[in-house]
């Protein structure tokens, strides 16, 4: 475990890393894609259909990065408690009511 | 803090009990309020806009439950770590995971 | 096809009145449901996935009621042209933005 | 208005063809900024927040694309009548069906 610039205990994506680095670089793969579609006039419902792929990967993404979270860094801080620990739950709510609201 | 039926050792909502119930009634009133516009045959966009709100107010309990749920039952299991610690975090997570794609 | 009270030329829900009723009823028996896990401690968990059933059962509202706006009223306004039937497709795609963002 | 490949009457994406384009390119560089911050080992919740921006802007890339679809091909297909407006409007029903559960 390292301090990060942030000044965050890190405890980095454990395991995780290479295959969410891999989905992120299919969901770059898929915008791309987009942006051919519609430079080339493909039908609207066609693109449609591909964002709502390319957004479903990203959430899938963010869940993957959510566990990781939930399963170290929260974990971590929740285990020495304190103001960390209650701070950590906080801010991990905070982000997950983003993720639901988007 | 006492054992449920479910077996889950339980820390109950804390002071937001009060406050998840009133939304809760609200979004009650809401939904009949939307049989009754469509009873009425009310305009469709008026009742989709009711059924907008209406789906805000439910998300909004739900960020509420969770924001408990993270602050006592997931803090507490975790702070005893462990596999139970674990068990919870992962229950928590697929919680959110519901919430996110619906 | 007669003019509502709100000014709107009103075409219905067509057969699907009843089964709208019918889901907005199940959906108002789901809220009530909520009220009462709450009020007995229910594990939040049990709550957050009974929320999400409810939230998706309104969602399916929405789309059948779509799917009526866009049927009747939109393809009616569309197929009159002009400036109403332009007015119809903003208003509808304002009402759908509103969903996608809910 | 000319006939594409898939068969579908084409009347293009007006002038948000360009809007369209430069947000899909800003989404390509808010995930390419993701797999440079995962790799960096960036803090979960800074991702996270990423994640829900990039999310966001291809919503909102999909509500331009369906905002042309409705206002042309829609209005169009509608303006004729018959199976084909009929079709139309069902297709654009089940794409929008796809965004709102997506």
């Amino acid at each position: 475990m390292d301090i990060t610039e942030h000044g965050h205990e890190h405890v980095g994506y454990g395991g995780d890393k290479t295959q969410i680095l891999a989905r992120l670089r299919r969901v770059e793969g898929q915008v791309r894609g987009l942006q051919r579609m519609v430079d080339e006039d493909t039908y609207c419902i066609d693109v449609l259909t591909q964002v709502s792929a390319a957004t479903k990967a990203l959430e899938s993404v963010a869940l993957l990065l959510l566990d990781d979270h939930l399963s170290h860094c929260v974990a971590h801080a929740a285990a020495q408690g304190g103001a960390e620990g209650d701070a950590k739950i906080r801010e991990a709510w905070a982000a997950i009511a983003r993720l639901v609201r988007s």
